[in-house]
């Protein structure tokens, strides 16, 4: 059942480890088929060298296990939040990667900086508000999505592909399980160069609104011209 | 006699190495059996590629030789005033990791700035004392096992598995060889994201005690739910 | 036709992978048979593992192409414009390695603060001006190589073999495909270098022009004595 | 002529790029054998893949070539200058290692500010004078040395088995061509753990010398008592 699904999801969990995005099992991508509202995700503290499609666990939109032996991620309620908001997304990506998660902790935006954040975010990285006690006392994870979703209330999940959840870490999410960890890879990047932009020149502003459109549309969009038609 | 501890505890000290948290010969793992009151421990200034488990050291806790051709390691009195307080740890491990290295030589603890931290150390890393000049001239190692020791008079040392040495570095500990390394392989971690994230923003304030009672609280202790049963 | 010319391009595309420079398909190198006025290109959004001679484009100096079946990279207008006003270079490289780029999204040239800087630049690494609206809004790829030119009204770019574009990343050059790719690994390490000077002592000036004649004059020109005959 | 000398110091060499010390051809270890007075050093631009022992070029003292048919390295002068007037060392090293070079670039000394370092070096690790227009613009390479053997008039180089060249880089030496390189090594390594000791804790003092001399001297000298006898 699902067997393509499976392996994607699989493959794109291996994929967090290959592009040093997680140590031991901190990390976890997920999948959903639409047409039956089936979600793939990784199972619980599994390292990534034991992880096969068979033991990628099937839910419903719900969280009622539909297939599967092991317990899934801990982080399910949130990525099952994100699905049932954001309509047009095929996958989910949670990482603890280092630098994505310093922005993260420091409760800060990541800000336009260059090129590189513009060819794939279409603005600033959000962060998330910091979580109150009582989301965090029951039902954290799904909270976690919800402090998620009500941060993009103004926001296409399409033109931002992810976020930080503050004192935690980052988001991502796209049309294929393979495209959140390639959204994760560029966020850890991007975290990277706006922190050392910043200790050159802490004054350093944003990229105009002509230079982001110009690097975000030559590749999103109607009148994209990067890569092969 | 004590195989498969001492295979425990050669495979812990290979895989610091593996980890990238020494270079040469500087860091050492150790471990014990209760019910014996033998301590096995790494060789003084043995490379972790030249490392069998017949090399290993077993001493008891008074740190007579038992068996072994080898000096053990320099930090041995540091081990084993450990083990002699406490009761609940199974293992010891040191190294020089660069980043946790410079929190310890900047004798600042680390405080806890995110979900990463509060997953594995149940509040801030501690940081020593600056130990005195009689506590360095005479019994160095096993005075500096002794200032871990009183810096611990108030913590439990399950629930904050490591410390920073002042001046000098990490050491680590857990219920078996192996669970000391991961405890230093995230402490280092820890220590990489949280410089990160005070150079970011250098007022960030640590976590809320919900949020760490949160992340710490669902991998650890009877109420867990991370993880397979 | 011009099969070494696709060769060497296609050597120096793949070495941007394995030097750490790019990440996917973040870069492109180019390279020029003056003779035939042909230049060779990386066609774009094509990843480096899949990259062979055959698939590297050709096109004239007016950006028609001359032979291949897939579409030039999108940075091929500011190639073409650097080829044409630059008679003395035969490659060009174009990244969004790290360090280079943090400087680049700084809008920091970056001052020559050591010898391993003067080896390679005879001066400073030099950035854009910020280029304006019109100039983004139409034949952006064109004007980025028409903001590089102007900023070179003045410097001999044998001497500078590279630049930062202002929120952007890092341009270089040289007489072949494969030194294009060296000035890109000397660049990035330049960067990372300069930015960890000033972290450690920000009033730092530069050397000394003494300096700067003695390193860049002991490697290049008629009188450089370094390497073999 | 010399064979175990052209092997150490061509072995040595290697290390430079396996240890990341070096990119390209940026770094070169010399040996000496002081009971004919001839040296081996690499020849100059030559990439370390491609460095066998019989590539190493033998001098004498006064930089006469005894054998081989390379040009040798350019920074010879240095290397002769230092042997003749640190009598105790057996080898030289020089790099462009990234953490030393931002500290030499910076025209700063490396503070002891933990173990680490006080395990190697028996201080701070100096810094040199910045050199004069006439001492660069004649004679430099030896002038190198003299800048360096001056800034050790009241050091023992055994003690301090390492400078930083102000605007430069770093210089290593020891007994052996082998033990160079680890110098460099734990040089680069201590570089790094300063820098970020000092971003955590900019007021952060030296280690008291009580603890340089306890960490320093269970490792060298008679009363040495780490390692196996």
């Amino acid at each position: 059942m699902h067997e393509e699904l499976r392996k994607a999801v699989c493959q794109a969990n291996i994929e967090l480890q290959t592009h040093n995005l997680v140590i031991y099992s901190w990390g976890n991508v997920s999948g959903i088929d639409r047409s039956a509202s089936v979600v793939a995700i990784k199972p619980s503290g599994v390292p990534y060298d034991q992880l096969t499609p068979d033991k990628i666990v099937l839910l419903d939109l719900d969280g009622k296990i539909v297939e599967g032996d092991l317990r899934p991620s801990s982080d399910t309620p949130t990525h099952l939040e994100l699905y049932r908001n954001f309509d047009v997304i095929g996958g989910v990506c949670h990482t603890h990667s280092v630098n994505a998660s310093m922005w993260a902790q420091a409760c800060r935006e990541i800000p336009c900086l260059g090129t590189t954040h513009a060819d794939f975010f279409y603005g600033p990285v959000p962060v998330t508000d910091v979580m109150t006690a009582d989301e965090i006392k029951s039902n954290y994870e799904l909270n976690t999505g919800k402090v998620i979703v009500r941060r993009f209330a103004d926001l296409d999940p399409i033109e931002i592909p992810g976020v930080l959840v503050a004192n935690h870490g980052p988001f991502t999410w796209g049309k294929t399980p393979a495209a959140t960890v390639e959204a994760a890879v560029v966020l850890e990047q991007m975290a990277a160069m706006a922190m050392g932009t910043l200790l050159i020149n802490p004054n350093q502003d944003k990229i105009s609104q002509v230079l982001l459109d110009k690097h975000y549309l030559r590749k999103h969009g109607k009148d994209a011209y990067y890569g092969q038609k």
